[in-house]
Formats: structure tokens, C-alpha cells, sequence
């Protein structure tokens, strides 16, 4: 599939904005170090733990975070270069568009994970210079890992009654076993 | 509270990565031209329709999303100016720490909202220029939002039994009834 220099449309009011930056809040400490072996979702990744280290100037962000069981992590996929419109995803033998699958060579690279809360460190006082620690368990996510948001999981919002999965239909349980390999570096 | 111009870290290891910058996909139409008033989670917003309309040179990744019950929209807060670290949620009358609530006034302006999909259209083949369109419903987005991302809601990886959700315990329900005021203009 290739990607024309599409002019940049016609019709008004159909084009998307000019791009938006962001400043990672902090970045994720894990076990994996390379993308091939790593779980593809945190379904396979249970009891796996990692860290966020939250800069300094972020870390006061993080009071009464500890009250709540699990979060919302997203992150940059910061090792995916470009991306595909049509993919084949881990879980299937056939091509998907990217917004149909969990793939991370999406457009925007970000990365989204619902992780167990194990604990929160705020910035010590006298400890200047040093941020705060978000401690978490079933983490899927690689060592170094740009973090750009930490929301709390409430499921009263988040959590909706989904009739139909699409092509997961029937696949989903192999996610915790399915590793990563090398097909989206 | 203030935001010294602080020395980034002296710990190795321990800051944030440098900028990252994406390209919207698309753009959210929605009937809230203005933040007042809105609807502050999907829960508030049942059955208000809106769709994305997305970029003609992204509009090949939505093949087969039509598939799914519900998405996940990342999404860029476009009208929030700065951010606040410790804020007072319109569910509570106390300050928390900015990730310790879904309050949009972040130091990355994501959003993001679990969508009821009630179908897409994909790009025509003659129509040359137009994108694809992503109808919604439960539309919670301020009119002319941009859309950084469009993933498929998989309960098998995005339902978590939460066992404590911190200071919203007790407050969830309001809101289905909430609306937004100008506080995080």
C-alpha cells in the first residue's frame, strides 16, 4: 500500500488541524528491554511489574493517585517508525486497517494500557530534584517508554457493554499468550 | 500553585524524554460549539451523535472497524490553555492531583471517551478528496476536536475489576447528570 502526498482536501471543514506536541510526563521502567518476546496487551503481562518515573516538575500531579486500584497509561510508541494503514495483526492471519486493531504502527504511535496500581511515591521534600514513582504490575510496555498521560480507571466511564469485538471475535484469549515479534519495529 | 523554571533532573535516567509531536487524523463533529454546558463523560452524553470525520489519506485504516460495538477516541483538547497540576474536579469540592482525575486541563491535553460506533463510511472510491466519516453516539467531545487516534474497545483487554477508584467513590453517578462549567477554559 502506498501513501500519495495527497494534497490536503477540498472540502472545508474536512481536513484534520495542524499537529499537536507533547511533553512526556515521565518515562516507563519494565523488564523488556527489545520488542520481540514482549506480552501485546496486559492480559499477558499479569503480574509483571515496571514503574513510571514522573519528572520533577510533573510529580505533584500525582496526589491521591494511590486511591485508586488501576489507571490509564498512554505513552509514546517511541521504537515504531511510520506506520500502516492496512495491517496484519499479531492475533489474526489477515490484514485489518490500523484503526480496527491494537497494532502500534498506527498514524499517531500512542499507546494505551490499563494497568494494576500497585503504589505512588510523591516527590520527597527534601529529596529536590527527584519526581515521583507510579508503581504498577502487568505492565506490556517497553523499558523507556515516553509517558505522556496517567488517568485513573473508573470503570463507571470507562467500562461498556461491547456486543461485538469485530475480527477479536474468538481471539481474544490467545492475547495472553501471544508474544511479540519483530513485524512492527 | 506556582511552576518554578526547574532544573531538569540531575538524576541520569530519570527524565523525561524530549517532545513528541502527532498529526490528527481527523476532526470530531459534535453539537457542543461550546466547553459550557457540556456533558463531562459519554455517561452524560447518552445518545448524542456526532462522527469523525477523518483525513482522506488515513481513511484506508478504518476497513473493517465497522465490525465493533464501541472505540476507544484519543483526542486533542484543543481549547485548554496550560495546565494545572492540582485541580478541583467538577465531581468533588476538593483539589486532587491532575492524574488523579479525568479533568481535562492536563499537562498533555488528551482526551479520551469510549464511544458507541454506529457506523462508519468509508472513503468513495469516486468521491476523490473525501475521507472517511466514524459515527458516534454518547458524544461527549467539544465540536471541531481533533482526533489523534481510533481504537477498537476490546473488553478482553480494557475491562478491569477495579477495586477502588480514590475519591470518586460514591460521586460516579453525578456524572451522568453533570455539565461542564468554564473553569478549565
Amino acid at each position: 500500500m502506498t501513501f500519495p502526498a495527497q494534497s490536503r482536501v477540498s472540502r472545508p471543514g474536512r481536513q484534520a488541524e495542524g499537529a499537536v506536541a507533547y511533553q512526556p510526563i515521565g518515562t516507563l521502567r519494565s523488564p523488556y528491554a527489545d520488542v520481540a518476546g514482549m506480552p501485546i496487551q496486559p492480559v499477558g503481562a499479569r503480574g509483571i511489574q515496571g514503574h513510571i518515573e514522573v519528572a520533577p516538575e510533573f510529580a505533584a500531579g500525582l496526589k491521591d493517585l494511590n486511591g485508586f486500584s488501576h489507571v490509564i497509561v498512554l505513552y509514546h510508541l517511541h521504537r515504531i517508525n511510520g506506520y500502516e494503514l492496512l495491517v496484519r495483526p499479531f492475533l489474526d492471519t489477515q490484514d485489518h486497517g490500523i484503526f480496527a486493531t491494537r497494532s502500534p504502527k498506527r498514524p499517531n504511535a500512542i499507546g494505551l494500557s490499563v494497568l494494576e496500581l500497585v503504589g505512588v511515591e510523591l516527590a520527597g521534600s527534601e529529596a529536590a530534584g527527584t519526581g515521583g514513582v507510579v508503581h504498577l504490575r502487568n505492565v506490556d510496555i517497553l523499558d523507556g517508554t515516553p509517558v505522556l498521560d496517567i488517568k485513573p480507571y473508573v470503570p463507571a466511564f470507562d467500562v461498556w457493554e461491547a456486543g461485538r469485538i469485530g475480527w477479536f471475535a474468538g481471539k481474544v484469549d490467545e492475547a495472553e499468550t501471544c508474544k511479540a515479534d519483530e513485524r512492527f519495529r
